[in-house]
């Protein structure tokens, strides 16, 4: 069903296992758990809880939205550089709820008391969890009842099935567990050094609706067992989120609970990095980059209703915000996906995409190519222009526009999926 | 078939008959015509003359594309603050045409020619056409090359149809002339004083792609029988346009042909104006209003796929500017024209591009309502909130959305409609 990524992405672990996607196992210190409670009124699994034995650095972006959602105001008060747990529900966005705020501090108060007793139980040297070392995801149907009561009496079975030791059944499992209209579970995983020490950076994340950047779009949580201080993480996720998440749009609207966090256990125990501009962090750092924006492609293709990927790369252009500019209003533009969808090759819509993104255009020096096809050359129709070539590559699964304006040297490249029937039938049934 | 927006709208003149919408007719000065050129293939008229036989003072805005199409370069080179005929074709927008400008060169030489001719068979005092008396409008596919021989050869028969005296057949010819994916003609009308000489103002108008303000939005030609001049024209059509042409949104896009002119013949004798400040102009300015109001409210009622016509009023924010971002990041949410096009009142998804908008919110003085529905009252959900009531209300044609800031004083009307499967039909067929 939907698109396989793996056919048009490059890993840098080729020898990772891949069915739909690539497999993850044990990562030391991140214990996940899952179960259902009840909130899509099916056993399916909505509560996935993380938590990190001895604690992890963390750094999280949210969402751009003048109206956030009450778990990241509750995140935001947050200030502690180490965090035991990441609770995330799905079903509520607890966005405009008259009790959302009040029912996190219950379940914060609870779980905090579980996890307490947890760590009395198993670790030698066991310590207190307090309300302020738990975060929270939230993601599902705004302006609802927060369903408090539902959630913490799913608490004690979330402990209760709390593994210390994770197989890539298990992570599955959590990135279904995270799901609202995704149509596929979304994980992607890296291997590299930090020094001498080998490390993991794992990922997985959620769409598929109200997809567009200013920032986190969607919930993605990393986990990596390196030794890396909180504000490193952050730079680092900053930095790197700018060309992947950033980069997605599906529909151009923006949630009000986007979230992209990555939690550091330390149990690699490389030499602890707290310097951004640390040598042994180059490695670290595309291999950060490669997950998160092998993530935020899935994002895109499992956008809702996607039949196509698409992949929009402008170049040569005066600034990177104007290569921005130029790819996101072609990815956002609902006359280009549909017809994409439709496998016309009507690059006239490229045209109009390009004329109203609010960017200076020398019309003269345009190209254009729908994949390795040359459709526009320095602003005429290109003599080896095949309409009926074109076409043909418009049945491809991924597509590929390129826009190059050779007017300056920056470059950006945007992700997003075709607009179809489906989308329309996700998004106008009752309440979805 | 499609919405009658007559339910919904208030005319000035209520005694005008009205089917679908008002019946237009004479207009001192203004001759038409109309043809097929076989554009489309098929015999539809596709080619329609305004012809001034006089001469008519005229003002033109203009897409804020960065790429626009050769008509509207032609356009901009004419300084003359008279003009004698416009010439419209549809099917092709003469964009990205290697042939498109030199083609407009020929059609003015040859067009030019036959109305001098025209002119010396008519006129007690002839006056010879020239090429920089003619303007053209294009709208249609983007890069295809421009039928210059055909629409060519169809001027003898544009001239042979000339007829100087109309009704409203011809003007609903017109207007059906100029439609490409448009379901319906759209024509409106009023009647005004300028001192004591009775004006008519009429205009016709057609969308219903690529319709995202940023000025002109769509092809609109409003012409009057009111003797004022050029420059007062253009600050007329300045100022009406904000909360007309430029409040209504289909889909986001912009064309790259957008264009709306406005012409006076300066039959009606009035004194003639030529000071926008003008007191005698106070009801001719209330009039083009409602005119280009009309029209363009009918632009988003026939957007493509429309099944409801949708009105969001932001009211009391600090600034216009501030109410005009979120009443369109309403207006142009897929999420927010699904839900409505599925009749589910799903307020969360308003909260959702309000939050999206970039402007600062004080969450807890928003209020929202659909149609006299209270929905949320400062930052809470209405103690009248009766979801069946509102879902009644969404099975309406005609949907309002209201959004109360109580941040300040200024307002902004958008005009949309909502996001069907039609739409997705429409714009996925190979090359509509």
């Amino acid at each position: 069903m939907g698109i396989n990524l793996n056919n048009f992405l490059n890993y840098k672990n080729k020898d990772q296992k891949m069915g739909d996607f690539q497999d993850l196992d044990h990562l030391d210190g991140v214990s996940i758990s899952t179960t259902s409670g009840n909130l899509y009124n099916n056993k399916r699994d909505d509560l996935v809880l993380f938590y990190f034995r001895k604690g992890a650095n963390h750094a999280s972006l949210y969402t751009q939205s003048k109206l956030v959602s009450e778990n990241i105001k509750w995140n935001l008060k947050i200030k502690n550089k180490k965090i035991k747990a990441l609770l995330v529900n799905t079903r509520n966005a607890n966005v405009f709820t008259p009790n959302g705020f009040d029912g996190l501090r219950v379940l914060a108060d609870d779980l905090s008391n579980e996890l307490t007793e947890l760590q009395k139980k198993d670790e030698d040297e066991p310590e207190k969890v307090r309300q302020k070392d738990i975060l929270f995801a939230c993601t599902g149907t705004i302006g609802e009842r927060f369903p408090t009561e539902k959630i913490k009496s799913s608490i004690p079975d979330l402990i209760k099935k709390i593994k210390y030791t994770q197989n890539k059944y298990i992570w599955i499992k959590a990135a279904m567990g995270i799901m609202t209209t995704d149509q596929k579970p979304k994980l992607a995983m890296e291997e590299c050094n930090i020094g001498n020490r080998k490390v993991k950076i794992y990922g997985i994340a959620k769409g598929s609706g109200m997809i567009f950047p200013n920032m986190a779009t969607t919930l993605s949580f990393i986990f990596t067992d390196a030794a890396i201080s909180s504000s490193v993480l952050r730079t680092l996720l900053k930095k790197n989120i700018t060309n992947t998440f950033n980069a997605i749009t599906c529909d151009g609207d923006t949630s009000t609970n986007d979230m992209v966090s990555i939690f550091a256990t330390g149990e690699s125990k490389n030499k602890f990095i707290n310097n951004f501009d640390s040598s042994k962090l180059k490695d670290f750092n595309n291999s950060l980059n490669l997950v998160l924006l092998n993530l935020a492609r899935r994002v895109a293709a499992d956008g809702e209703g996607a039949s196509k990927f698409i992949t929009i790369n402008t170049t040569n252009c005066k600034t990177e915000e104007h290569a921005k500019k130029i790819s996101f209003s072609i990815a956002n533009s609902p006359l280009v996906k549909t017809a994409i969808a439709g496998e016309d090759p009507n690059w006239g819509r490229i045209i109009m995409a390009i004329g109203k993104a609010n960017v200076n255009i020398n019309r003269n020096k345009i190209s254009i190519k729908f994949g390795p096809y040359k459709i526009v050359e320095k602003g005429k129709i290109s003599n080896f222009y095949n309409e009926a070539d074109v076409a043909m590559y418009m049945k491809n699964e991924s597509i590929d526009i390129s826009v190059d304006l050779s007017q300056g040297k920056k470059n950006f490249t945007a992700y997003t999926m075709d607009l179809t029937k489906k989308y329309i039938d996700i998004n106008s049934d009752y309440r979805s």
